[in-house]
C-alpha cells in the first residue's frame, strides 16, 4: 500500500514527471528526482515540487526509493534501466509514464535483479507543451489510468499501482493487457494524433483563422505535436496502429462513396451510427464523472 | 445601415434562427418570426425572443420586413422563396444561414421579384443539440461570419449583411466568393465532420470512457450529428468534399507509408509542418480574439 512513507523517486523531470511530483508532494510524499538538466532540478526545487534532485544516477539515492516512477522516452527509459537497474533495493517497485507497453514491459520485466518488479502504467493525461515549467497536476482531474500488468507481476504491485493513479487524482484506474492497450491506444489516441497532422497538413489556407468553426479547432489541436516523443511511440505501436489507420480510412472510403453515389440512406445509417455511439459516450461521461 | 427601425423578420425557428432572434431582440430590435411548428412560436414568445410569430406565412408579414433571415434546410429555402418570396417588398434584404452557397445563391437570386435583393451569409457557430430550445446567442462569440456576395449584389447589402454578422457578436466577419466559401468550408468544416464519423464507426470499444483520453472525445465531438441537414449540405457540396476527402486521404496514406518504412526523418518532418501550421493558428487566435 501507498502511504506518506513510502519514499518515491521520479526519473525524467518533464512535463509528465513534473506533475507527478507536484500532485505527490502536495500529497505529503518524499519525492525526490533524477533528471537530465540541472536547470529542470533547480526548477522543481525553487517551486518545492521535490526534497531533493540530482543529474547523476547516485547508486544510494537509487536504493532509496521504495517506488519510483520512470518518465522518460522510450528508448531512454531501457538505456537506463540496463545501466542502473541494478541499484534498486529488493522490493523496489517501478512504474512508468510510457504510451506504448508490449514492447517495453516484457523487457524492463527481464532487465530487473530479483526481487525488484515493474509494472506498467499509462496515465492518459498530456498538454500540447512540455517541461517540467509546464507541469501542471490538475491534468489528471476527470482524466482516465491504465495499469497493465503481465503474468509476472504481483497483486501487491498492481495494487500500489493503481493507488498511485487514485493519489495522483485520476478519475478512472482500468486494468488492461499490454496488448490490448496498445490495440486501445492505436485507436483513441495514435490514430487521432495521425488525422489531426493530416488534416493540417492537407491544405494551406492562407487567414485560416478567419473562416474556421469549432470543429476544425478541436480536431487540430493536438496538431502541435512532440516529433521525437510520437515518432517514436508510432513506430514502437506500429502494428496496431498500421491496422487502426487501414479501419478508419475504410470508413472514410465508405462515406466517401455514398456521397459520391448519392446514397442518402446509407449516409444517414452511418451518421446515425456515429451519433449513438458518441452519445452513448457523453452519457457515460455525464454519470460517472 | 442596420438600424433599430430595422424591422426583422426570421424564417425558421431553431437552433439559429432562434440564436439570431435572441441576440437581435436583446440589441434591441423588433423581431418577428414564421415557422413551421407552434410550439417554436410559443416558446420563442414566452421567452421574449420575438414579438410576434406565426406557422402561416402571412404576406403581410413578408411585407413587413425589412431585413429577412433565412434559417432553413437549403431544399426547403428553395421552395419556400419560389411560394411566397413574391410578398417581400420592393428594397427588401434577405440574408441566410445556409452552410452551402454556390448551388443556393444564384438560384434564389433569381426566384426573387425586381427590388428584392439576397445576400448570402454563413454564421460558423453552432452546437450538437439542436431545435429553438437550445437557442444560445454566446455562440456567436469569438466565431466567424463569412459574407459571400455576386455581382448580382449592391454595396449597400453587403454592408448591411457585414454589420448584422457584427451586431450578432462574431468576433470577425470575412468576404468571400460563394465557390471559394464552398471550398474552404469543404476542407474546414464538412471534412472535419466526415473524419469525426468515420472514427466514430470505425471499431466499437466496450466500455470506451474507461480508455480516452482528450484528443478522442475532441475529434468526436461533432461525430453527434443531425443526419438529415449534414446528408443535404454533404450532397450540395459533393464535388469540393470528394475533392477534400481525397486530399486528406493521400496525407494519411503518406503518413502510413512513413510508419511502414521506420521513416523517422519524413515522419519528423510531417510533424514539424503541422506543428508549425497549428502554431500559427494558435498565435493569430491569441491576437485577436
Amino acid at each position: 500500500m501507498l502511504d506518506k512513507n513510502t519514499n518515491i523517486l521520479i526519473i525524467g523531470m518533464g512535463l509528465l514527471g513534473g506533475s507527478y511530483a507536484k500532485a505527490l508532494t502536495k500529497k505529503g510524499f518524499d519525492v525526490k528526482c533524477i533528471t537530465r538538466s540541472q536547470s529542470s532540478v533547480d526548477f522543481a526545487l525553487s517551486e518545492g515540487m521535490i526534497s531533493y534532485g540530482t543529474t547523476a544516477p547516485e547508486p544510494e539515492l537509487i536504493g532509496w526509493a521504495d517506488l519510483a516512477v520512470f518518465a522518460l522516452y522510450p528508448h531512454v527509459f531501457v538505456e537506463w534501466v540496463e545501466s542502473y537497474g541494478k541499484y534498486f533495493k529488493k522490493g523496489a517497485v517501478l512504474t512508468d509514464v510510457t504510451g506504448v507497453k508490449s514492447c517495453i514491459v516484457d523487457k524492463i520485466q527481464s532487465l530487473l535483479p530479483e526481487g525488484v518488479e515493474f509494472i506498467a502504467a499509462h496515465p492518459m493525461a498530456g498538454r500540447e507543451v512540455y517541461g517540467v515549467q509546464n507541469s501542471d497536476d490538475r491534468i489528471f482531474n476527470g482524466a482516465n489510468y491504465i495499469v497493465t500488468p503481465t503474468d509476472k507481476n504481483t497483486e501487491e504491485a498492481v495494487r500500489l499501482c493503481k493507488d498511485l493513479g487514485h493519489t495522483l487524482g485520476f478519475a478512472h484506474v482500468a486494468e488492461l493487457t499490454p496488448e490490448d492497450h496498445d490495440m486501445m491506444i492505436a485507436y483513441l489516441s495514435q490514430l487521432t494524433h495521425c488525422i489531426a497532422i493530416s488534416l493540417m497538413t492537407s491544405s494551406d489556407v492562407p487567414k485560416l483563422k478567419e473562416y474556421t468553426g469549432d470543429s476544425f479547432r478541436d480536431l487540430t489541436r493536438i496538431a502541435r505535436i512532440n516529433e521525437d516523443m510520437w515518432t517514436e511511440l508510432f513506430l514502437l505501436n506500429k502494428k496496431p496502429l498500421i491496422s487502426m489507420i487501414d479501419q478508419f480510412s475504410g470508413e472514410l472510403y465508405r462515406l466517401r462513396t455514398y456521397i459520391a453515389d448519392d446514397n442518402t440512406e446509407k449516409l444517414k445509417e452511418m451518421m446515425r451510427m456515429s451519433t449513438e455511439r458518441r452519445a452513448a459516450f457523453d452519457k457515460t461521461k455525464m454519470t460517472e464523472d
